[in-house]
């Protein structure tokens, strides 16, 4: 770390980082990781997680064993299972789901519209999708063009003043004629958390489905799917899961509802004899006919290793550290660059704030392109949003400390 | 290459493997390839194509720089653009296609559901699909899929004595109701080539749009799209692209077609400004419209290397050994399988084969089971087919003659 940068702010805070490094039970794992001297800061790991330096040898290794030597062997030795068995371990590790419930496949986009389009087969008289404008845009999207092709209609929910969705909004737009909602468990600009269990509850109560895009909370915090009762979830695995970019995205859907349910792109790999190679479809029992085509094995790998530290440091631990990192970057922001201007653009409140703070300031663009030209790496949001994500396990205190040192010292210049 | 069990053949054919091996002008790139020991004979390129040394250095390094170091910034640097590069390139060195018609995405069947949807669109009163029977079983189900959703008709053409599709079945088959024509140009089964430059004029002729398979050609022999006019073709880039397990596939869109469809999964990737992430969806201009979720960046890695040295060689070239390797194969039965029963069910005219050749015999499951132990691997298909897959630049007609002696060696044990 530049040490001199730190100067930019008290001598407090900058003890405080240090303090805070040397009391994280977390703070060895960051040493897994891929740690390039180039990269002073990285406050991204929320859009792209860092790779573990295992990956590099188990891709290596990979070329030379799985692939060169046991080649199409390796389907059945242990590629066809793949899917299945790393959506199990998702579900156990981050998901609080039981075997049986959780699919790798497809991009997190195409996974949303097939398991949107399956669970509106199973509430076949109803007309109606409930989404939130703090949706990311591709699950907006996704919505709006499948409501197009089977002309159902879109109510919105939002935008509301807490940047994400509350249950008392929920409640007042299902109805009958609802169904399915789809919602962010933890919104990708705010960082709000919706409350899922009682979400589910309201939407159920309405005799809707409860889909969930986990994007950004899969391996932040505990989730509890099964005990919420979700029906549906999607989510991606290169953020917190450090599957790297363009990862396969996972699928949950809930036992008693899988049989009921069709999607719309049959495959070979989603029928119940893939190798019979028979003149009709017929789905796999289970969360196999959720799969389309040959599975994407290369991207299947690196998030192995990342589930492997989550499993060993603990969701709970994760949360934890996570709480303290986003609640240090706002004691910092508050202290260091509110008199620059700098406004906090996500929840103050813990309980429903996710692993990332948004900051708001007018000149933020060109400020976050010479952050990225010194090392420092957070994410832009239009219209003035810098993004601070922060992957517990990858992230240090001073790591922090000084990304929001070098942030001053630019607004400082700004002014 | 173990040198006993070429002793179960006539000393003429192993020293024509031998002869034809030292005078291939190609013989030279084999070594570019990872070759384990214990691999004896690897009759499955069609299936899965080895992996380059190159690889492995590539996806080692891909860790430590572009993802490891670069992180988000590589998505503009260079990973944005990925997509249609890597098409721009497969159009380029194999499909004979003019920049600015070919994606990378998602998988084969994935973009065979995309891009059949989206070809429905530009043909709004026609109500019914021509398949044939020998397409792939993912491409049938997908037809199958899409007809009953959408409430259109399938016209199947075949089963036909050349185990693939002829232009007079499809002149047959087409008619003012038909939308779209998908077929395979080289069958996956028998290595049937169907007469695509003719076809898509038949096809046309009806006033239909032609949609073609490319996964057992492409990289194999030139494909000419362009050239023939085709309208929309899919493929797959693990075969003869030697990709990796489940990388993805490619799409192609003739220009003129391009902005007159659409297709159903609209995500942010294929949108006109995806960071703008506005609230409603507006497909971008060309190509990038049929990409739906973030692009699976690992996937794309393999396949580049296996592209630098299809162009190096070139597809005139690769189709010439390919076609003595196949005329090897079907040399070596019938002169010593032939007597043990052995069948061969792929076109003799080379003309119309493609890269693999099909051989049959009642106990073809149990004798490929033996094979695989000795580390002789060529494909199984069901009921009784031994499916002899020769990659051209990674196999040897030594390599060839060695499969087809244990083959003779096992079949002996088995009268």
């Amino acid at each position: 770390m530049d040490s001199d940068i730190l100067t930019q702010l008290p001598d407090r805070l900058v003890a405080e980082a240090k303090s805070l490094d040397a009391g994280d039970p977390l703070a060895a794992y960051r040493d897994e990781f891929v740690l390039p001297e180039g990269v002073v800061a990285y406050l991204d790991g929320n859009s792209l997680g860092r790779p573990l330096a295992t990956t590099r040898d188990r891709l290596a290794g990979f070329v030379d064993a799985d692939w060169g030597e046991r080649l199409i062997r390796s389907w059945d030795e242990q590629w066809m299972d793949l899917p299945l068995q790393l959506g199990d371990r998702i579900g156990r590790v981050t998901l609080g789901a039981a075997p049986g419930q959780t699919v790798v496949a497809d991009s997190t986009t195409v996974l949303l519209y097939k398991l949107l389009r399956a669970a509106l087969t199973a509430r076949p008289g109803r007309t109606e999708i409930v989404a939130d404008t703090e949706n990311f845009p591709t699950d907006r999207y996704v919505v709006q063009g499948i409501a197009a092709e089977l002309g159902l209609t879109v109510t919105w929910i939002g935008p509301n003043p807490a940047a994400g969705v509350t249950v008392e909004e929920v409640e007042t737009a299902v109805s009958e004629r609802t169904a399915v909602v789809l919602l962010s468990h933890v919104a990708y600009k705010s960082a709000y958390i919706a409350d899922l269990p009682r979400i589910t509850e309201v939407v159920h109560a309405a005799g809707a489905l409860a889909m969930w895009d986990l994007c950004h909370s899969v391996g932040l915090l505990p989730i509890g799917l099964d005990d919420a009762g979700a029906d549906l979830a999607v989510g991606c695995t290169y953020k917190y899961l450090n599957g790297g970019p363009g990862a396969p995205a996972f699928g949950y859907v809930a036992t008693a509802l899988q049989d009921k349910v069709t999607q719309p792109i049959q495959g070979w790999m989603g029928h119940a004899e893939p190798f019979t190679m028979g003149p009709s479809f017929r789905p796999s029992d289970g969360m196999r006919r959720f799969i389309s085509g040959t599975p994407p094995v290369l991207g299947m790998l690196p998030m192995q290793d990342m589930l492997s530290l989550v499993e060993r440091a603990g969701t709970d631990a994760i949360r934890e550290k996570s709480i303290r990192l986003t609640e240090f970057v706002i004691d910092l922001a508050d202290d260091t660059l509110a008199p620059l201007g700098v406004t906090v653009a996500s929840p103050r409140d813990p309980v429903v704030r996710g692993g990332h703070v948004t900051l708001e300031h007018d000149a933020m663009q060109s400020v976050i392109a010479q952050l990225w030209q010194r090392g420092v790496i957070p994410d832009f949001r239009r219209p003035r949003g810098l993004r601070a994500g922060m992957s517990p396990l990858s992230t240090s205190f001073v790591e922090v400390a000084t990304a929001v040192a070098h942030l001053r010292a630019i607004l400082r210049e700004h002014q």
